[in-house]
């Protein structure tokens, strides 16, 4: 038996060394992606400093070595989840490529028109839109499993919903949003019972059970590297050998072919037939390392560890009567979704990570399974087995006293709206005399409060500016004058201030100042450009690129 | 004007400090991959170490740091290619990928049976197979374009070829293996003239000529990160605003998507709509810092250093009686192709393999080009600005050794094949002896002439077992006592040593003691595993694996 110890496992990853905001970061995105420890990125280092070459293709010894370092890392990943032979393991750019290219090429081949494809509710975005377009193409119907009350596929639903039409199931192993174990067996049971393929999505939960694809007796199983301590930029589709032989290529190019001719091409043998082009062999080759990291932790002790977490976590948020839970019951892997009452979830999410707790807000990715939960979204602590009971209590502290207390501190202390006139230049000195990230965020959430909210008739589709993890809105007024004046609101009080921020550098201008006006060079005076990146997440660049084309096109 | 010094620019890559069989490493492949700078790799690190997270989707500091990172690598490379818009920047897995999405997004949804798409002889299999995959799909008809003496794309027949039946021109700026400059100009002007959209194929030109997509006015330029100093499994699809716009999606997943529900789904904006799930964004971030790189270097010094190891190696070639230039005149770019009277490409890219010289022999993914010029393959050798004169003079001089001297030195010294009992433990005795790279490398040539030669007639499509870089052969005979007699052969010397030395494992065994046979470890200690990796090249393995099917079938 192994003994896993937590600390030593944490201290391998780098950047969970560092402060964010001021705090030691406490990263509890992890079902985002994980951290990479630092054999992780030696390995790739190593691989550019000695073997770097294209491979397959010549016999110097660069190429020898970095195609032996390629096929390696396969072996190691067939190993991993026991596929019961080499040519099953096919590298793609990731778990939504793998998919892809199972929907295009059997799907594509084989779907007629009235099949049925079975997904369920809780399927992640990468799981549903490839099925959506391939039933577009061929005239395939999806089917949706509903789920239970604790979040995992009702059992008692397959016989009515996987029939004799039913081509293919495919569903993920654990939800990316509730974190249950699916009923597998059952599942894939039922399929074969009336000849389905199946495909199960191993996205989020590859780094946390062991894996054996020939156990499950499934036809595909996915998933991502990045996900499992390994790199950005390569995934994995495995494939029952007989299935893949009978599917045609996805993409063409070299690697993958045999013979090619304008009269004429032939492909090459499994797995290259689907592995076109020069391959990410260095992401590969430090893929690899990650899957050996993980293998040698595997033992019960991790395994163990990662329950004991859940519970202590499960048996904290439970105490804190604001919190809803959007499934009941604890999770099987350490994902922890639900609300705040009264609180927008991307309010929370602001304030935990002004205090360097990163967790996601939003739909994660899963609007189907928000829309069947009634939800507009959720927040989400997803935890690895290098995260801490201390961090878990750093984190329900910081909660608690998000929840209770900063409501009241900002009644208090309502300072009015910055002047109208020069009013971005009264913004930069009010946030000149701040110091710290805590403060900063704090200062952000009391502009929420003194910006003029918009009418309720006036928040409608034609003012929305939607992001992905808020609501915003925008209307504005063009005077005779020349000047406009913008009225923005959101239903996320930390999107507020950040518009009262925007509207102080917009309003009141004319076309010609908002076009001249350097905004990205204002919120970087500001000291907000982490609130203002190219991030689509909570749409305030979005509103700035409004105006923008607002103040051009009138 | 820059002054650009070769041996600063060479110090920044760790690899090419390496010695290789012995000798200081020279690398000649740059037209499969280039090597990388210690600065993209730090920014690898840097990225791993600072900044991961998922992009996009959250709003916590790590997150933003990782969109703004991803997202400035978006604003580098439209300002290294002088696109238009952000917008036109699609993040793909490489040049394979673009073509690939391009052929069946634009291809798949504005092809019809009977349009033509117009390619040429000298394109790589990455510009063809998918195009043959779509002709399929959609009956549109390939049609290609020839060559001139010196390899272009022959401007006179472009009227004739470019016609109102054309939808689609697609070629290479510069072909992998011809390395001339493609006249751009006129083809995509022709292409214009009669409504037919262009893709450029800039994989070989990316890290040699300056690109300004407006200035050339291509619908498409694609390329790829890992052949101008950067990471692999990054490509870029660059794409005319109009055109993408109309396009619809390749892949689905999350990213990708603007809604998504069972009732129907929408897409996200470009680039977005493109880029299903989450990017290799740390390869992204690397890249980038390979845009800077090579964009700091790209001052006249840069390509007047290029031009003159142009013209020096083209001089010391043409003084090669024995060398036959694949088509006339000296090369755009340093690519240098050619083939060896009286040679097989395959032994002099060993020999030079031997001393620690890279190059590449065979098709290189260009198969159509080799059967247009009537050649089976070629050796190329193809440099990179951080390559030397003095290293220009060590590959002549080995290359004219190996011509002339290799062949007599050989012939005085054959010594008779190893004894039938027991071959291979005498195998391994005789290379046990042997130190050093070069000697072992001559010990397989003179192994090579030892193998007893199959008849022509034997050598048959029924035999034949085809490298990429070299064909071999294979028969057999089981005698009466359960024994197998093998005889092999290829039209490459150092394959029939290797040959040699794979019979003297396997024959006059039975079939369990050929199965028994741990003929991996056999080359390992041997020491040549590098001959003998999983590379499909050299075609041995394929022996090997040929040989114990045979003896487990039978």
């Amino acid at each position: 038996m192994s003994c896993f110890d937590p600390l030593t496992f944490r201290r391998q990853f780098p950047l969970l060394q560092k402060n964010i905001n001021e705090n030691p970061l406490i990263y509890f995105d992890n079902g985002a992606t994980t951290q990479k420890p630092q054999s992780v990125l030696e390995a790739y280092q190593a691989y550019y400093s000695a073997a770097n070459a294209n491979v397959h293709r010549a016999s110097h010894v660069l190429s020898a070595r970095a195609t032996q370092a390629f096929e390696d890392a396969r072996e190691a990943v067939k190993s991993f989840i026991n596929a019961a032979s080499l040519k099953e393991i096919i590298w793609t750019k990731g778990t939504t490529e793998s998919i892809n290219l199972i929907a295009q090429s059997w799907g594509g081949s084989q779907l007629r028109a009235g099949d049925e494809i079975v997904l369920s509710y809780s399927e992640h975005h990468a799981n549903i839109v490839p099925w959506q377009l391939v039933a577009e193409k061929t005239g395939a119907v999806i089917k949706v499993l509903p789920l239970t009350d604790n979040g995992t596929l009702d059992e008692n639903k397959l016989d009515e919903m996987i029939t004799s039409r039913t081509r293919l199931v495919a569903c993920a192993h654990i939800s990316n949003v509730l974190g249950r174990i699916n009923p597998l067996e059952k599942i894939i049971a039922r399929a074969k019972a009336v000849g389905a393929v199946t495909l199960v999505d191993g996205a989020q939960a590859i780094a946390h059970v062991p894996v054996d694809v020939q156990a499950l007796d499934c036809d595909f199983y996915v998933f991502s590297a990045h996900k499992m301590f390994g790199p950005t930029g390569v995934g994995v589709l495995y494939g029952r050998l007989a299935l893949l032989a009978d599917m045609p290529p996805y993409q063409g190019g070299g690697e993958m072919i045999q013979k090619v001719s304008f009269a004429g091409t032939s492909f090459n043998e499994l797995p290259f037939k689907f592995e076109a082009g020069t391959p990410n062999i260095a992401g590969v080759v430090a893929f690899s390392e990650a899957v050996r990291f993980l293998q040698a932790q595997q033992g019960q002790g991790f395994y163990d560890y990662e329950q004991s977490l859940i519970r202590y976590m499960t048996e904290k948020l439970q105490n804190i009567p604001e919190i809803d839970f959007i499934v009941s019951g604890a999770p099987d892997i350490p994902v922890f979704s639900f609300t705040v009452k009264g609180h927008h979830n991307h309010d929370i999410a602001t304030a935990l990570d002004s205090r360097g707790i990163a967790v996601r807000s939003g739909h994660h990715c899963a609007m189907p399974l928000m829309e069947y939960l009634k939800l507009s979204g959720c927040l989400r602590l997803s935890l690895a087995p290098y995260n801490t009971f201390a961090e878990i209590d750093t984190v329900i502290g910081v909660l608690t006293a998000i929840i209770h207390g900063e409501e009241a501190e900002l009644d208090a202390d309502k300072t009015p709206a910055a002047p109208v006139a020069d009013a971005s230049t009264a913004m930069l000195e009010r946030f000149a005399a701040i110091k710290g990230w805590d403060s900063r965020h704090r200062e952000i959430m009391l502009l929420g409060k003194t910006l003029d909210r918009m009418d309720k008739g006036e928040r409608s589709e034609q003012t929305l500016i939607a992001g992905c993890e808020s609501l915003a809105w925008l209307s504005y007024r063009l005077d005779d004058n020349g000047y406009y004046h913008f009225k923005a609101d959101s239903d996320a009080k930390v999107i507020r201030g950040l518009l009262a921020i925007v509207l102080a550098a917009f309003n009141n201008k004319t076309a010609a100042q908002i076009a001249a006006f350097d905004i990205q060079g204002y919120f970087e005076q500001l000291g907000l450009l982490q609130h203002l990146s190219p991030s689509r997440g909570n749409g305030v660049q979005a509103i700035v690129a409004k105006i923008r084309q607002v103040a051009s096109r009138d």
